[in-house]
């Protein structure tokens, strides 16, 4: 399986809205789901968007207001019940052992999910696959938090013209990509002369947070960049008073760290149109935009090789 | 205020599905709302309704499996966050004590809410008010169960036409309604004379339960009944074996009981046409019945004047 998107299941800070449920965001990459910041209701808004509870491979919390991790006790019920048999971490600031505690034990339930805890303690790895490293990076809130981001190592793509005038096929592609050179009828051939560079896919997941190192840290390069955007500039103060950002220092941090795609989301509840946000954003930001919606679909865009 | 109804804000068993949300009631009686079984969710269902946090001045919460109470931290937070100055009672089974302070302090909120735990130990009235008695009662399930129902006293009608022959008028009638009887011009009018008997009104809130005697006496004369059923009866045993009723042990109890409005809830998956329910019910139960439905307000019915 190689689909990488974000779907979207709630997009709404503090208190969800007609429209607009709490956080929640699934990355589906290759055969993983990390599904970060599940707010109440994330359980019956993966149903909507027509995802089963064994998609989830890893639950990444960024910290424990209510709006990003009350659908924990659900999300982990359902899982249960689904008889999801492959273990899921959860990664989660240390300093919230508790309340995670609290909500993987809220109500009597037949528990027979896997479920490891790993608490976050530093910035750094959290975890790893063959395709994607895990880290996490402390953000400025009002409670600790952690910022996310998968980094997909490089790699290289094999050039099938190349390939065929080198005279590599069938079983012998995968054998030149393992050991880096090949003998074909006594002539060597290296994985450089059929192949182009490959940069890894970068996504990022920032929030709930005020303008700090660690924004830039996880967002630099990323291809698709997930963050909070509470308020417009116009309320820039009470944005640094209630930790958050506005949606011009987002877009102003993803237009410097070369991102492709942008997600704006968790929005408050004050600013009944949310082209207000794309306006704001689109001003100092020219890749693709994107004022997430609940239940949007958002590819991680492919990089050109290089 | 005078408004009597039931607002159904989820009807949905074990898990949401599409158009049905997990369980939650909201009994609004006089300035009381009575909110019975908040499952994950609630907090936007009772958005969607309409109705403020505020609404909400007594928990009462069945038992801890997650679909009758993952919606305790949300609605809790939220009032919280809307500053709902007047205390709210919770009434849970003592039993799950550990339970309903997980959810209490599920995540980190700045609380603000008076909240008053009043767990439950044995059967009888545990709350009252002018106009009505709270009244809880163990049933039979998989793990300890409270149904409860709210009966109002019997009270007395006054009567327009015989008032105006006694000669009984403004703030007389309130002394003749608070004293019984009263001097007017040297004869005595006695209450009875100018009042008729007025039943007072009851609801009943029963799930989950197998079939047991706490079922009936807890529907008894109910004008409005809210009971699950879960299975029908073709599943019966299954409906045993998991602790729940079928739609036809559930209507015919209402009828024995002489319910007048029955509310059937709290919905398998397993059977995708509700009017199943409706067909098995209504071949037992001749009075007003209805399948609930996300979001439907359900009127408690007057008592007529006997």
């Amino acid at each position: 399986m190689t689909v990488r998107e974000l779907v979207v299941l709630g997009t709404a800070s503090q208190a969800p809205t007609r429209t607009r449920n709490h956080n929640g965001y699934l990355l589906r990459w290759d055969g993983e789901g990390f599904l970060f910041d599940p707010g109440e209701g994330t359980q019956r808004q993966l149903l909507l968007a027509g995802v089963p509870s064994s998609a989830v491979t890893h639950l990444c919390i960024s910290h424990f207001h209510g709006d990003h991790c009350l659908g924990v006790p659900g999300v982990v019920q359902r899982m249960s019940l689904d008889r999801v048999a492959h273990p899921v971490s959860a990664h989660f600031p240390a300093s919230g052992r508790d309340h995670f505690g609290r909500l993987r034990a809220a109500s009597v339930f037949h528990d027979v999910l896997d479920l490891r805890e790993e608490p976050l303690t530093a910035d750094g790895p959290v975890a790893s696959g063959p395709s994607w490293t895990l880290e996490a990076r402390r953000l400025d809130h009002l409670v600790e938090t952690f910022g996310y981001r998968l980094v997909e190592p490089d790699g290289r793509r094999m050039l099938p013209e190349q390939l065929a005038r080198a005279g590599v096929a069938g079983p012998d592609v995968g054998r030149l990509q393992r050991e880096g050179s090949l003998d074909v009828g006594g002539r060597t051939v290296r994985l450089e002369e059929v192949s182009a560079h490959r940069p890894g896919q970068r996504v990022a997941f920032v929030m709930d947070t005020r303008l700090c190192d660690a924004v830039p840290a996880l967002a630099d390069g990323a291809d698709l960049l997930v963050i909070e955007s509470t308020f417009l500039e116009e309320d820039a103060a009470l944005a640094r008073a209630y930790g958050h950002l506005t949606a011009r220092q987002a877009a102003t941090v993803a237009a410097e760290c070369g991102v492709r795609t942008l997600v704006l989301t968790h929005f408050s509840q004050r600013y009944p149109d949310p082209e207000r946000y794309r306006d704001e954003a689109a001003a100092v930001f020219s890749g693709d935009l994107v004022v997430a919606a609940d239940l949007d679909t958002v590819p991680v865009p492919r990089r050109a090789p290089t």
